[in-house]
């Protein structure tokens, strides 16, 4: 019964995205009885906590044109208390005061997220190409939907950070637009949605008026293809999760009230697993 | 079934006790079959914090002498990356790399500690006595057992921080020794051990050789009106967890290598409830 009810929805760790007004939001949909799993990510607050302590950011760029956090064991350890400390422990208690029982993990709790660690990572900089060794960035594997099905089913809302652990018990830095995929395919999610600082997927981008209302499956790898920055990894989870058995993706913004219910009211860009066309219809 | 044979940990947070060798020893203690909860600390890790972000720690000292840390919220969220991400997460790796599948959380975490905000507290600084009103601090009147049976039924370690959360939803810095009694009151276990940087309660601090073995409940206001410092909350936090239901409460050396081994077999300062004598012939 879970399988088919439930929603996961990725904020944005981002600049610009309003957490008081996706929790209030959050609040009433819980209120109507959805089940929910938010996934979070935190960037902004790591780059700040690095910044504070005196090492500052650095990012990687891949071949492919996607960007991610260079994560040596002290970045790891800022990012540890940056995104599972502060903007984690800072959400649940933005929900428990909206009477909403909210419960933090990592994906080391409970081996959540396992993930493997990608020991050499491709990287551009300047038109050169390099290999990075001493990062711990991971890519996740499997997801213990047991242990979410057991904290829903007993009404708590679970509230992911993006951390995972390797095989061996490391922690690794994980991808929050992926990891929230992830959790959407192993729990068969209805819904995942995707929240950014921006109004959905643009045609052309930074236009907003261009924004692409529904996407058909089969039009996604052109759309990664034109997906800029951040964008790519939400169009990536996206695929990934309609690959994995979820209904729909949403891609909408979270800067503006009400994000979730405007959402589901067909606000963003709406995207269709391959084979359930149909949907619309019993979406709220 | 759970009420009788789950044991609390509770983990300084201060400089000398190890951690590694802790961990290790939960891992044995785990594989044997013992279902078991950990508390930490965090202290040492806050103050660092504090003093690298350019908020350094500052302490009250209660008219009866029990020193607590000022929270303001700056220092409130220093205290949650501090010790809810980084010591939280840092001792769930250590166990997830030991095939201990550990879960962290706070007290905020599914309602997991309730508590009243302490809202005008008494201090004292060079002899003169002065009300602090700003604070964040929490008395802990409440724990989400079902939670935790929950937890431990499923196979998951719960790993706790002392944070906790107020009615109206706010999170609260809390003492870590009596979240660890309340803990262990809640689920009526059979043991908590407080590890910490001595070899157990002391006759005359700081003399080790004045180690007491074996204290009777009734001498426990006594060893109250003895204890120096942090000492002073372990005692008072055994004397909840007895009155609370807990059948004994050791105070151990948790610098050591095995100290949790070390301390179930009669290593430490071993106090037993009041109305059960006979607890050391099933002690293993």
């Amino acid at each position: 019964m879970i399988s088919t009810d439930v929603m996961v929805i990725k904020l944005g760790g981002t600049e610009g995205v309003d957490f008081s007004a996706i929790c209030q939001d959050v609040a009433g949909q819980i209120q109507s009885g959805q089940k929910l799993i938010l996934v979070h990510g935190g960037s902004a607050e790591a780059n700040l906590l690095g910044e504070t302590v005196g090492h500052p950011a650095r990012f990687i760029t891949s071949p492919s044109g996607f960007t991610s956090r260079y994560t040596d064991r002290q970045t790891l350890e800022i990012f540890m208390m940056a995104v599972n400390g502060k903007v984690n422990t800072l959400l649940v208690e933005q929900l428990q005061a909206r009477r909403v029982n909210a419960l933090g993990l990592s994906g080391l709790d409970g081996r959540l997220m396992l993930a493997t660690r990608k020991d050499a990572i491709q990287a551009v900089e300047g038109g050169r190409r390099f290999v990075v060794r001493d990062d711990f960035t991971g890519r996740i594997e499997q997801v213990n939907g047991g242990l979410l099905r057991t904290l829903l089913t007993a009404g708590y809302v679970p509230v992911i950070s993006p951390l995972a652990v390797s095989a061996a018990g490391e922690a690794l830095n994980v991808d929050g637009d992926r990891a929230a995929a992830m959790v959407a395919s192993a729990l068969k999610a209805n819904t995942l949605l995707l929240l950014t600082a921006a109004p959905g997927l643009l045609r052309t981008f930074p236009d907003e008026s261009t924004l692409i209302r529904q996407l058909p499956f089969s039009e996604l790898a052109v759309a990664l293809e034109a997906a800029q920055g951040r964008m790519k990894k939400k169009v990536l989870g996206a695929r990934e999760a309609l690959e994995g058995g979820v209904e729909r993706v949403i891609i909408a913004d979270g800067r503006i009230d009400a994000p979730v219910t405007k959402a589901l009211a067909g606000q963003g860009t709406v995207i269709f697993a391959p084979a359930s066309p149909g949907i619309t219809e019993k979406a709220r």
